[in-house]
């Protein structure tokens, strides 16, 4: 069964503001030290089990220029233009439907997420093999799940049975997906050593993910499946643009994870990171022997523990301990480390003072 | 006895880098809100007493033009450009030579920095006009003191005696000058009550202040006289030029203050700042019900107790206290309220790298 892969683009990426912008947002930059963007990145680490023919990538109109221009390899019926986000629902189900338009049929189908970082790419695409083995047989959901290391509250997380299943080493099936819990709860979780977290990597046959959503979100499954008949001639456009802002926002995760049975997680050990906020860029990147990570003409004097991303002009930072520090030519963030969340506030504080060219 | 006032303008700033430069130093900007430059503020408080034609400006070559441009009121004659530093002794002597040859005799001459905030300009020269009665008589060196309210360490300091004296009200023989004391010590000057900041304001006769020099510093005295000879004619520029660098680099503290008798101190009581580094600016200028000074394009989140002067981007700050920034067109700076003295190392560095045009 031919191996395909929908990776999605089509997020905002508000939290690496003042770097990440509306029209250039994270998963088109290049947040560590080399120069392939996020999405690059994400490409490249899929060409030992996916040719580039074979990778779809969904991501918002406004991105096509980006994705075009980053993503040469990919063919340009492959790359879908959502007009608007609708979530992962709608986007999983136009791009499994396009697929089987696309080759007449079923095909193996990776999910993944265009701006995550994976520090171990062989035991990746280890793993990956390893979950389209599971999918191939049966109607079998796959996810793939991530061995929580701290009480993270920002991400779902994945109650699996206790013992691997299937005859196969390392794959368990899943209890039940859960929400974003509370501190409280999500140290409960951590303390069962039953849960993974959901790191909203999933592999599955198309026809697989379609029987789920015609049974579990019927009103996505017949409008994402009128869309995709148009796949391939020149109304598809004009269809996607006028009828996919009438499909329901919803995630996979709420719509048909929380709700189907037959799913089965494998905890993925490959160094993942879901480069969530600014307090990502120390971990991805190396610190020097102060704790500071800094990129750019910067000085530091008695500076500890800190991000500084200078831009064109020299950045002199002194006495400070656990700030980040983003320098762009219209923009300056100065942010403490534990307040990387509240980012989010003064793009909303920009959106209501209507400074679209800051966004 | 005609009333003069000499400026001393040749100081570099360096505590307000990056906002101050080599070329702009502190005394020609403005750190607060409204537009005039700390040296005009200088000027016009000293009209109700002295006349724009007997103010005279000791300032670096380097600042000819900026003297100029700011101050068109005052002679351009009576603007003397050092073409080098050699501290306040060699300035004030030079200046008191150049009065006497310019009035063709003793002169009143209050000598004043370019580059500290007063805001009760009225006590000011009423202050003055009282040192100025008492240096009108005798010999006597006058230098107004400034009422400390914490133990500073980075100011030099006057122990006076207890009574007043001369049969004024506010005035008091001084018993001695003493250099910038260490924690301990300024702890006990202020415990004592018998001790003044020196703020560097002195007030005697030219005749005065020369024959100190002649007693106590006869290398200066002779070195100034000389090159005053020449003040007036065409030779004087070059006269400045080649045998300025040769004086001793000297403080008029040190050199005369702290071995005359006769010094008298009367206590300021009119809002004084020396306005010594970025800690300043939000004591100058009225912070906001979080305690923060900002100008410029700015968003504070959840910030407090920091002082943001913008630049021509917006500035966001997030979760952050206690801090500074400072935002030019070449440089930022980020700086801990309590390491503001530090802002001078990043001066040395840029000195070590030969970065000469961020200085």
């Amino acid at each position: 069964m031919k191996t395909t892969a929908v990776i999605m683009a089509g997020g905002k990426g508000e939290r690496f503001w003042p770097r990440s912008r509306t029209k250039t947002p994270k998963q088109f930059l290049s947040l560590t030290s080399d120069r392939e963007t996020m999405i690059q990145k994400t490409v490249k680490r899929l060409l030992p089990i996916v040719s580039p023919e074979d990778i779809f990538i969904v991501t918002n109109v406004l991105y096509a220029g980006l994705a075009a221009e980053q993503l040469p390899e990919i063919p340009a019926e492959n790359i879908i233009l959502e007009p608007c986000g609708r979530n992962t629902a709608p986007c999983i189900s136009l791009a499994a439907a396009v697929i089987e338009k696309k080759y007449g049929g079923e095909a193996m189908m990776l999910v993944l997420p265009s701006d995550h970082l994976i520090r171990y790419e062989d035991m990746y695409t280890d793993t990956l093999r390893q979950a389209i083995s599971v999918a191939e047989t049966g109607d079998r959901l796959v996810t793939i799940g991530i061995t929580p290391t701290y009480p993270e509250t920002g991400y779902g997380y994945i109650q699996f049975e206790r013992d691997s299943t299937l005859g196969m080493h390392g794959v368990y099936q899943v209890s039940r997906f859960v929400e974003k819990p509370d501190l409280e709860t999500a140290k409960s979780y951590l303390a069962s050593r039953r849960y993974l977290w959901n790191s909203g990597m999933f592999v599955w046959k198309t026809s697989t993910i379609l029987k789920a959503m015609e049974k579990f979100m019927p009103e996505v499954y017949e409008g994402t499946k009128a869309i995709a008949e148009s796949y391939g001639t020149d109304e598809f456009k004009a269809v996607l643009e006028r009828d996919y802002e009438k499909l329901p926002s919803e995630s996979v995760d709420f719509g048909i994870m929380e709700k189907a049975d037959e799913i089965y997680t494998l905890p993925g050990s490959f160094g993942w990171d879901d480069v969530g906020s600014w307090l990502a860029v120390e971990r991805i990147n190396s610190t020097n022997e102060l704790g500071n990570y800094v990129e750019g003409d910067v000085i530091t004097i008695g500076t500890e523990h800190s991000t500084i991303c200078g831009g064109k002009r020299l950045v002199a930072a002194v006495g400070v301990d656990n700030i980040i520090v983003v320098d762009t030519d219209d923009a300056l963030l100065i942010c403490s480390k534990d307040k990387t969340q509240d980012v989010k506030k003064v793009i909303e504080n920009l959106k209501i003072c209507n400074r679209a060219s800051l966004l």
